[in-house]
C-alpha cells in the first residue's frame, strides 16, 4: 500500500474519507476495548483509535512503542472536549493495521528529549533524531542551503567543488594527515578550507564561486567544535570591499526572509575591530544588550590608585562597565571570569547616591561624578573596572560582560538576532612575548591600500586590512576578505611576516607562481555554516545542528570511530603504530 | 571602476555607448599604429582596438597575453569585411586602459588546448580552466547541480550531510585512513559512501534525504578514476522499487531538459541483468548502436567443432555477433580484446553469398544459413563467436562489441544519450575459485521477496535482488536497491555470505541495533555524479570534469599532493614510517 500523505496532509476536505498513514508509534494507549496509537512522521503525530471490533485490533495489541505501522481508517474530528489545535482537531478511526517493523524498546524514551545524557543520545543518534525537535534542526538546515543555493545561482555563482586530499592550506591548525598508499611514506592532508583553491578558481577566471565545503581541523576539543565542520565558502572576482559585503547582506537578508520570514536591517551595522574592542571588549561582539565601556584612561593618569596610574603608565587603558548591582559573591565569580581572561583582578565601587562605596571607592571616590556621568551607572549600579595593557584589559572586561549577559539574561530584551560587520582588523598581529609578527586572518589577506607605507616601519601594527568578520548574536559566523592579487604586496607580506623566500616558496610555492599569472582583484568570505544554523534554530551547540556529530574527544560514539586497523592496512601505507 | 558587465553582456542596445570591461588579454595583435586585444572573461572574448591616439595606447603597448586589464571604450559594429557571428559583431574602441595585474608569458599557449600534455595542463591547472571549453564544463557541472538540487528540494527531499571521518563503511574496497591524535593508535576511515548512514536517516525518520556526497576509495587507478569523487546519494523510506525509478526518472528529465534541452523517453527502457548479459555481454550495455548477440548454444550441441561441443557439454553457451566486413589485422586485434577478457580465443568466419568462409568456416559451414538467419549477417560480414562458461562468454564478447563500437564509430549514428534501468541483479555472487558466496552490491540489498526461499539450497545463485543500475552511454552513472529492512531478512543474508553472527557484529554491529529499533521499509539510490557530468559534457574522462582532479597515481600535480611530513607530526599521531 501506499500512503495516501504523509500525517500532516490530513485537513478538513478528508473528513469521513479513508486515509492511510505510515509512520511510527510515538504512543499506545489500551483500555481494554479501545487502543490508541499516536502515529507519528516527520510532519506530525495523529491520533488513531482502534475499536474492539475492527480488523485492526489484533495487530493494534501487538504494536508497542516505534513499531513501524500502516494504519487504513477514516478520518474525523477528535470528539469536542478532546479536540485541540492543528492535527489535534482529528484522529483515524483504524479499519486496518498492519505492522511493517517491530521495534525493540528504546534505550530513551523519546519524550525525555534533552533530559537524556548527550552521551546516549548521540550513541542511539538516529532515535533521537525522531524527535521532532531535533528534525525540525535538519530541515531548518536544509532549508538555509536551499535558500542560499537558489541565491548564488541565480547571482551567477558557479559551485565548484575542491580537493578533499590535499596539500596543507594556510589556517595555520593542525592538519588531519591520510596516508598514501601509492606513495608510500608521503601524506595527503584534508582541507582545512578551500581558501588558496578558491583563489586560484579566481585566477582561472570563474569569478564568482561558491561551496558547502567540508573543512577539517585538527584541533582540541574543548570548546563547541567538530574536527569537521561545514563553510560556506564563496570568492567573487573584480570587487571591492564594498561588493562583497553588499551582496553577502543581500543574500543573509534573502535566507533571515525566506527561511525564518525575519527581516534583517538593511544595510546592516557596521564597527571597526578598534571599536568593538574598545566598546565591547570582543571581535565578535554580541549586541543584543548593549552595556559598553567608557575609556576612562584619562581620569586615572596621576591617580592615587597605584594599579591604575602604572597601567597609564605602561601604555595601557583603563575601561569601566556599569553593572546592575552585584552581589559579593556575584562580584568573586565575575573576578573569576576576568582572571581566565589574563587581568590580574577586577576592581569594582558600588553607587549609593552621588558616591561610590566598596571596593576600591576609597581609591577614586573623587572621580565619582566623573565615573558615574560617563558609564551611566545607575543608582545601586556597580562599576566594574578592568586596567592594563590595552588588549587584555578590553578581553577581560568583555568576557566579564558576557558573564554578566549570562547573569542577568540580557540579551532576552534585546533583537532576537543582532547582526553586524566587523571590520578594519588589524592586518599584523604581534606575539606579545616574542615581538614577532604574524598575521591575523591568513597571509593572502590584502591590507588597506593606504596603509602600505607602513610595512616595514615601526608602525606596522598600525595596518588595517581589508578583512571583515559577520556576527550574529555574539557569534563569528563569517570571515573574509579582500585578497591580496599582486605578486608584489604578496611578497610585502611574506616578509613582514617573516617569511623567507624559501621558506614562501616551501609552503605555497604553487600559488605564488599562480599569482603571477594574471590574477584579477578578488575577495570572498566563509561562513561557518554549522554554527549560523545553531544560531538560527535557537540551539546552544554545534552538535545540535549535526546530524551525526562527534563529542569532545572527536569520537562518533554511534559507529565507534577512531578505531584500531589491522597491522596489514598499516604496512600497505608504510606506516607502524609507534611504541 | 566597476565593469559595465561581462564580455557578453555587449549588445546591439549598447552601441555607440561606453561600456567597461575587465578581463584577461587573450591575444593582442600590434600593427604599430594600431592595437588589438582580444579582451576575455568567462562569457566570451571581444575585440578591443586601441588607437594611436588614444590615451590607451601606451598601456596597450605593454600588454601581453594574460594580463588583466580593465577598458573602457566605445562599443561599435566591426567593419561589415570582419564582422562575424555573435560578439564577433562588435568591438570596442578603447578610451582608457588599466593594466590591473601584469602576467608571466604562460607556459603553454590556451589556444593549444588539448594539444598540450596533461600532466602540463594539470600542473597549471588555472591556466587551462581559462578556456573556454574547460570553463563551460565547470559551468555545465554547476547547473546540473542547481537542477538536481531544486528538484529534490520542491519534492521533499532534506539535504543532509554525513560525516567524513567514519569508519569502515560495506563497500568493500580498500580505505582511506586518518590518525587520530586524541586517541592515538586509532583511525578514522574516510566514507566510501554514505550508505549506512543513510540507511540510518530512514530510520530516524527523515523520510526523504540527500546529499552531494564526497566519497573515498583508495584503489588502484588504472581506470579513469579519482582517489575522491561525489555522488548524489538519496534514500526513501515507505518506498518500493518502483517508487525509486520514477522519481529519479522524472529527476533526469527535469535535469537532462533543463541544462541541456534534451527530452529523455519516458519511461526510460528497462532491461533485466540477465538479458543485459546475454544480449550485450555487460551489466553497463552501450545501447546507441544495437548489435546483439544471438544464442547459437543450441546450434553447437553436437557439433563437429570441439571448442564449441565442449563449451556445450560443460553446461556453457555459444554466442555470436554480426560483425562488418573485417580484415584479418582487425579480428587479430578483437581476438586480443577477446583474450583480454578472459576468452581462449575469438572464433570467426565471413559471409559470402549463403556460405561463410575463413576462420572457422569449415567447422560451422552447415550451419550457415541458421548463422547468418539468427544473426542477420550482411554480404561480406563477419560472424564472431564466444564460446565457454556463460559469463566470461558473454563478457568477452562484450568487449569486442565494444572494440567494434570504437572501431567503425557505431555509436555516431545512435541517440546522443541512451540511458537506461538493468534491474534485477543477482542478490549474491559466487567466487569461481573458492566457491564461496558473497554479496552483489552490498550485504544491505533487499532480495525479491518471492526468490527468500531460495536462500540456503543449491538455487541460491538464482535469487534476484532489488538492484538497479543507471546507465548511460554505456557507463554506470548510478546504482541502487531497496534496502533489507528486515532484521530476520539481514540475518539470513549474512549467513548466506558466511558472515558469522561476531564477524558481522564487528563490522556493523551498531547498524544491525539501529535495524531493530523500528525501521520503515527503504531503498535508494546513488548516481555517479562526475561520470554523469562527463558523459552530459561530451567529455571523455572525469578528469575534465573535475576542477582540480588527480592523475592516474593519486598525485596533484599542482599543489604537488601527496607530500612528506615532519618527523612531529607523526610523533603527534603516535605513528612512524615503517623501515
Amino acid at each position: 500500500m501506499k500512503r495516501s500523505g504523509y500525517v500532516a496532509s490530513v485537513g478538513e476536505q478528508q473528513l469521513g474519507q479513508t486515509v492511510t498513514l505510515q509512520g511510527w508509534v510515538a504512543r499506545r494507549r489500551d483500555f481494554g476495548k479501545l487502543i490508541f496509537l499516536e502515529v507519528r512522521d516527520r510532519t506530525g503525530v495523529l491520533q488513531v483509535e482502534v475499536e474492539p471490533d475492527s480488523a485492526a485490533f489484533a495487530e493494534a495489541e501487538k504494536v508497542r512503542a516505534e513499531f513501524v505501522v500502516e494504519i487504513e481508517g477514516e478520518l474525523r474530528l477528535r470528539p469536542e472536549s478532546q479536540r485541540k489545535e492543528g492535527l489535534g482537531q482529528f484522529e483515524v478511526v483504524a479499519k486496518r493495521l498492519q505492522i511493517l517493523n517491530e521495534a525493540k524498546t528504546p534505550p530513551f524514551e523519546l519524550e525525555q528529549g534533552e533530559r537524556v545524557s548527550e552521551e546516549i543520545r548521540m550513541k542511539y543518534r538516529y532515535l533521537d533524531l525522531r524527535r521532532p525537535e531535533m528534525f525540525e534542526k535538519l530541515r531548518l538546515r536544509s532549508k538555509v542551503i536551499a535558500a542560499l543555493t537558489s541565491f548564488l545561482d541565480a547571482e551567477g555563482f558557479l559551485q565548484v567543488e575542491t580537493p578533499m586530499l590535499t596539500k596543507s592550506t594556510p589556517e595555520g591548525a593542525r592538519d588531519f594527515l591520510v596516508p598514501s598508499r601509492l606513495s608510500k611514506g608521503e601524506f595527503y592532508a584534508l582541507p582545512q578550507s578551500p581558501q588558496l583553491f578558491k583563489q586560484l578558481l579566481m585566477i582561472a577566471g570563474v569569478d564568482r564561486y561558491y561551496q558547502f565545503a567540508r573543512c577539517f581541523r585538527d584541533e582540541d576539543l574543548r570548546a563547541d567544535r567538530q574536527p569537521d565542520f561545514t563553510q560556506l565558502d564563496m570568492e567573487m572576482s573584480f570587487v571591492d570591499q564594498e561588493d562583497i559585503l553588499a551582496l553577502n547582506e543581500r543574500l543573509l537578508r534573502h535566507v533571515f526572509q525566506t527561511v525564518l520570514g525575519e527581516a534583517l536591517p538593511s544595510p546592516l551595522p557596521r564597527m571597526t575591530y578598534a571599536d568593538a574592542m574598545n566598546d565591547y571588549g570582543s571581535d565578535k561582539p554580541d549586541v543584543r544588550f548593549d552595556m559598553k565601556f567608557a575609556d576612562v584612561t584619562d581620569v586615572f593618569g596621576g591617580a592615587e590608585f597605584k594599579a591604575f596610574a602604572d597601567a597609564v603608565a605602561n601604555g595601557g587603558v583603563v575601561k569601566v562597565v556599569a553593572a546592575p548591582e552585584l552581589t559579593r559573591k556575584q562580584i568573586d565569580e565575575l573576578e573569576r571570569v576576568a582572571k581566565q581572561n589574563g587581568a590580574r583582578g577586577l576592581a569594582w565601587a558600588k553607587r549609593e547616591g552621588n558616591s561610590l562605596t566598596g571596593g576600591i571607592s576609597k581609591f577614586v571616590g573623587a572621580q565619582a561624578s566623573e565615573l558615574i556621568a560617563r558609564t551611566g551607572l545607575a543608582e545601586g549600579g556597580t562599576l566594574l573596572f578592568s586596567a592594563g595593557a590595552w588588549r587584555t584589559a578590553v578581553e577581560a572586561l568583555g568576557a566579564v560582560r558576557l558573564a554578566l549577559r549570562d547573569l542577568f539574561d540580557l540579551a532576552a530584551n534585546g533583537p532576537k538576532f543582532a547582526m553586524l560587520w566587523v571590520t578594519d582588523f588589524p592586518q599584523l598581529d604581534r606575539d606579545p612575548e616574542t615581538g614577532t609578527w604574524t598575521y591575523m586572518h591568513h597571509p593572502f589577506t590584502a591590507p588597506h591600500d593606504e596603509d602600505l607605507p607602513l610595512f616595514g616601519t615601526d608602525r606596522q601594527g598600525e595596518i588595517r586590512a581589508k578583512a571583515y568578520d559577520l556576527v550574529l548574536n555574539g557569534f563569528e559566523i563569517g570571515g573574509g576578505s579582500v585578497r591580496i592579487h599582486s605578486p608584489e604586496v604578496q611578497a610585502t607580506m611574506f616578509t613582514a611576516i617573516g617569511f623567507s623566500e624559501e621558506q614562501a616558496r616551501a609552503k605555497f610555492g604553487f600559488f605564488m607562481d599562480a599569482l603571477g599569472y594574471g590574477t584579477p582583484p578578488h575577495g570572498g568570505i566563509a561562513w561557518g555554516f554549522d554554527r549560523l544554523v545553531m544560531v538560527m534554530s535557537g540551539a546552544t551547540s554545534i552538535r545540535e545542528v549535526i546530524a551525526f556529530p562527534k563529542n569532545n574527544r572527536g569520537v562518533d560514539l554511534m559507529v565507534e570511530a577512531p578505531g584500531s586497523v589491522d597491522e596489514g592496512q598499516l604496512a600497505e601505507v608504510g606506516l607502524a603504530l609507534r611504541e
